[in-house]
């Protein structure tokens, strides 16, 4: 092997944004030549992406083998029957690619692989003695996204580390969970990304414990919070403490006012101060319940329709409503689901109706039927301003538990920055991430589903209990990318970049090419990887492309090689130095070295 | 990392072969715990099995970047498009995986990747300055095949190199395709194959011109051909030089003979013989002319009747019909088709009538407008004994070009041991052999249906010549497998074994496990890939799995240890010798440095 030549690399740099970019890491990795978009959410690698993946790759590889992870792999091509077994056929919804082979055999593509790991440790394993066990693999998934974004950092076809572990009881579960933590934490640290670990849901994925690494970014679709205390938690996965009961005994009996064309809170908020002024302070907001209804769809299909009660200042977080309804999903409540529920009055909808024609309205025993829940906020001894069920008509006083109840506590309405952790730990903030890696305690829903038994020491079958560890690989290289890069490009750290130097012959002087090369085969003989920028354009355009492609060292045989010297730049911190051509090769290898 | 220990690693060796082995490699990769079945013809890959694969995916690499390829790497989940302009959407018919995203656009599974590489050069390189150039990749490949076989051999999933080369002219497509056949012909050497390259038909591929590379197996799907003179080819690509015209000036005036219940043609040749002596000779099949009736179905479904003529010794051979019609297939000619075309009698059809009725019945333009090709040695002024179009009756002396023609000529006769091959060279062998590498000159078709242009040194637009090559990488893993496994299991060649030295330790006397792990330390620290079998098990049993799993070399530590000796044990030549235990590192990096 040479050193490689920018006049035969397969690279092209383009002048152009792809008119779909949303973050500068996919702008510049189209740009530079790195990846190439083959359909929507589908991405082709090229020559200088796929060795910064592959760098990727070796640092998880690393890092999850030194935990005793043994590496197989799997097909993307999956039968139904696994995931039949486990619901998940059914659960992923459209976000599952399937497929039928030439006998009509219905097929997937793989979106994770708890199911296949599973059977394979029950087919070849029988005793307590064979654990503990994780298995990885580096492999393409697919999962069918609504809206696959940002290039490489949302695809449908994606390259993940998945790993698994398999243990006879919940020490050895946690043991596993807890040396996936570490390995994740060192992985994080080598790509060099800020992250935050938080809790999370385990979503689709089911079982008991679970928490994201996010790398911290402005584009990220998670949003976090993190409190002064050390709380840290994906907004989906905050759970807000029920408010404490209060003594509602000198609230007065609920009353109707009218609020003739009061459509949004603020509007209802300035007619219940007018029209009835409170003596200690002025309405707001939080005084009011806001009732909204959906239709809950379950992956079969099946629709029942659901009111969720909160206070009229807080939306519902529609990433905390989807996890908590998850498999299911809401879906708006129409118009004709309107006049199948007469009872619902649109816009004015309340837990019950007052006067000549009282009575519950919402709830599974009330007259509607229909599911009732309320935000943990909403307490027994709460009074609230609320929908009347007629027309330009609300309720003042509605006492929570005095006369009105819910089926339950639904906790999906928006974290905002400020509110008190959970645990007592201080006021929270939210920022953004995305998610790079994710661990999850299955524990024995799968094992369960599908039989995984051992012999344990005194001869009996125990369920086997498991861990699923993902960690996003492409997703990880836009995510360098994204930390990395700057207003010229992309800006590569010297663990992944695609070449570790550069040699730029800037000039048409054939001792300037004698000189580039001899740089590059004295540094290729050290072991490190050199490009040499031998194209017949300009020197800025080369100066322009080398910025843009990101090599973390660039050295500058121009002008001063007459004076014995070459410029030797960095890519990172942008400083330049001259250096006399005879000690180039010296100070390159000491950079690329640390 | 330290060295593996066999109670750690995630393997089991079976004691019984699987349902479906055909092949003893297939056995044997899933009897040593290599690979795993999914689902029909698509495979899970165990820790060793993985490491195999990886050695061989590393050969093949470092050969095809030595001609200059760069790597790249492509989706597997592709759009219809491409594959819609080039007719491959429907012509690679139920062959090819296809779905629909959840908006119900259409997609594939991609079998191969022509149409996404001439894209992805179109899309970046426009000038005949950035030519030559190759790109490879290796990836997981989706074939539907009706009979996925013989484990990994013929896989639905599996893992393919494919290289495309891009030129200006025929002289660089050539130059190209030259470096493929040299880069191929080293991995085949370099996984110690045994292997011949034949010409080759291109199929679905298109092209001009192709050669396979055949791994010599009795287990082969592929006949091939060889002649004493150097003369190589697949049955497909066996193309039989027309048979001189002859005279048929002194041949009788056809005349029918009743002939029933003839079924076959050594019964009807025993009828002719019997009612029409030859003075000269016995009649034999030879001088029989056989008309075989299909349907020929295009992908879209259309049907049309074909009619074949052959001589009566030799059946059609179904892979050649098959390569001659590629895209369309045959398929047989049913009762309700014979009743569409009574001019076609069943067991008795013949180019014409002759007597009363007589007439061509034949030809496109003759009565029965079905279409009739006959084999290349069906020549002009050749007499043939053959159908009379009328129930038990034959027709004698019919003569090629007086009496009756064809539409043309069709190659699909069945190629014999002993037939001369076509250029001459002698009379041809067959053998069978497993298709690993198939190198195909594409010329324009498909830079021409996908518009891949660049510009000329004249500044003038000129289509791209293309090649394509492929090389199977799981399926060399089999191959591998197959040409070493014995009786006892598998033998893996040195450079591709998942370790290079097995160390048993033979009993229960912690001496032997000190000296074992001893030794492990020794060979490790030297870059030696050692694995320890310390499982608590007999003896026998580790010497069993040793022999099945196939480790180059195992070092067995047991009662020779008390007079300082190990045994040191050759798998592939079953060779034994005694080493002083402080020998021993250096007696076997030896063997392993060879």
């Amino acid at each position: 092997m040479s050193y490689a030549l920018m006049s035969q690399l397969f690279v092209r740099t383009l002048r152009e944004d792809p008119s779909d970019a949303e973050v500068p890491s996919h702008s510049w990795l189209v740009r530079a030549g790195y990846i190439r978009r083959a359909a929507p959410g589908i991405y082709t690698w090229l020559p200088m992406g796929l060795k910064v993946l592959a760098k990727v790759e070796a640092v998880i590889r690393e890092e999850i083998e030194a935990i005793g992870a043994q590496e197989v792999h799997f097909p993307a091509l999956l039968p139904r029957d696994p995931y039949e077994q486990t619901n998940r056929w059914t659960e992923y919804g459209p976000n599952l690619f399937r497929l039928k082979d030439r006998k009509g055999v219905d097929m997937l593509l793989g979106p994770t692989h708890e199911e296949m790991f599973t059977l394979l440790v029950k087919d070849l394993y029988s005793s307590y003695k064979d654990l503990p066990l994780i298995l990885y693999q580096i492999q393409a998934k697919y999962r069918d996204e609504a809206r696959p974004r940002a290039g490489i950092l949302r695809g449908r076809e994606f390259v993940m580390k998945d790993s698994y572990s398999f243990d006879i009881d919940e020490a050895g579960l946690q043991a596993a969970y807890d040396k996936h933590r570490g390995a994740y934490q060192r992985v994080m640290e080598r790509l060099g990304l800020e992250y935050v670990i938080v809790t999370a849901m385990s979503g689709a994925m089911g079982g008991s414990r679970s928490e994201e690494f996010l790398a911290l970014s402005e584009y990220g679709e998670d949003t976090f919070v993190r409190s002064p205390g050390g709380y840290a938690a994906n907004v989906e996965a905050v759970t807000i403490a029920a408010s404490p009961a209060q003594d509602a005994s000198g609230v007065s009996a609920p009353s109707e006012i009218l609020t003739p064309g009061a459509g949004t809170i603020d509007a209802l908020v300035d007619q219940v101060n007018a029209v009835m002024p409170r003596e200690d302070r002025a309405w707001t907001g939080a005084d009011t319940l806001k009732n909204v209804v959906f239709m809950r769809v379950t992956p079969q299909g099946k629709k029942t329709p659901l009111v969720i009660g909160l206070p009229g200042d807080r939306e519902i977080d529609e990433k905390r409503l989807e996890a908590v309804l998850s498999p299911d999903v809401a879906a708006p409540f129409t118009e004709d689901d309107f006049g199948s529920y007469p009872l619902l009055v649109k816009g004015y909808i309340g837990p019950c109706r007052i006067g000549d024609d009282a009575g519950v309205l919402l709830g599974e025993e009330a007259l509607s039927g229909v599911t009732y829940l309320t935000d943990p906020r909403v307490a027994d001894g709460t009074s609230w301003v609320t929908g009347a069920n007629r027309a330009d008509t609300h309720v003042v006083n509605l006492v929570k538990g005095r006369d009105f109840t819910s089926d339950g506590v639904i906790d999906v309405a928006e974290i905002r920055e400020g509110d008190p952790a959970p645990d007592g730990s201080g006021p929270l903030t939210l920022a953004r991430g995305v998610e790079m890696g994710h661990i999850f305690q299955l524990g024995r829903k799968y094992a369960d589903a599908l039989g995984l038994k051992v012999l344990d020491s005194n001869g009996k079958l125990v369920t086997v209990t498991m861990g699923s560890y993902g960690i996003g690989v492409t997703r990880a290289v836009a995510m360098v990318a994204e930390a990395t890069c700057d207003a010229k490009g992309l800006a590569w750290p010297r663990a992944l970049a695609p070449f570790d130097v550069e040699i730029v012959i800037a000039g048409k002087d054939a001792e300037l090419a004698d000189a580039a090369h001899r740089l590059a085969a004295d540094l290729e003989v050290e072991g490190v990887d050199v490009v040499v920028d031998d194209r017949n354009v300009s020197p800025g355009v080369k100066f322009a492309d080398s910025e843009l492609l990101g090599f973390p060292t660039t050295v500058i045989v121009g002008r001063g090689l007459k004076d014995g010297v070459v410029e030797v730049r960095d890519r990172t911190t942008g400083a330049s130095r001259t250096v006399p051509v005879a000690d180039a090769a010296a100070a390159v290898i000491a950079d690329v070295r640390g």
